[in-house]
């Protein structure tokens, strides 16, 4: 693996776990009335359009990151509109 | 410009985005006290290594959305310092 993958990936792993901690709270209580349904689509819609930019670039560190992402921000998504 | 990287500029636009309500509320409140300190910084390290890979990487896409967004957080996290 090339050292810019390497770079990508240690991005990726930053900015994925950033979003853990939000889904992780969310998930355990199923409380999520303080977080923005807006915010929470549109970044999810972001996220997957950079996992559609990762795959059409062949870009292994922007698709591992985002599909990360995405689960997180998913579940998240999930459990506030199952509350 | 190309149809993959008008895909990656919409990406970035959507991911910046979900960022900016928090940063506007942040500058104009002054009132960061229920943000994560550590999220934020573990955040910004991650949309600056995203950034260093974009310009090594020369794609202009990953480059204007992590810019973007660097500014948000960073913006967030100085209202955070000085509060």
């Amino acid at each position: 693996m090339d050292t810019v993958t390497v770079l990508g990936l240690l991005a990726g792993s930053l900015t994925t776990l950033s979003f853990a901690p939000q889904a992780v709270r969310a998930w355990r209580t199923r409380s999520t009335a303080d977080l923005s349904l807006s915010m929470l689509i549109v970044l999810l819609a972001g996220v997957l359009l950079w996992l559609a930019y990762g795959v059409v670039r062949g870009d292994p560190a922007i698709v591992a990151a985002n599909a990360a992402t995405a689960v997180l921000v998913g579940l998240t998504l999930l459990v506030k509109q199952s509350g």
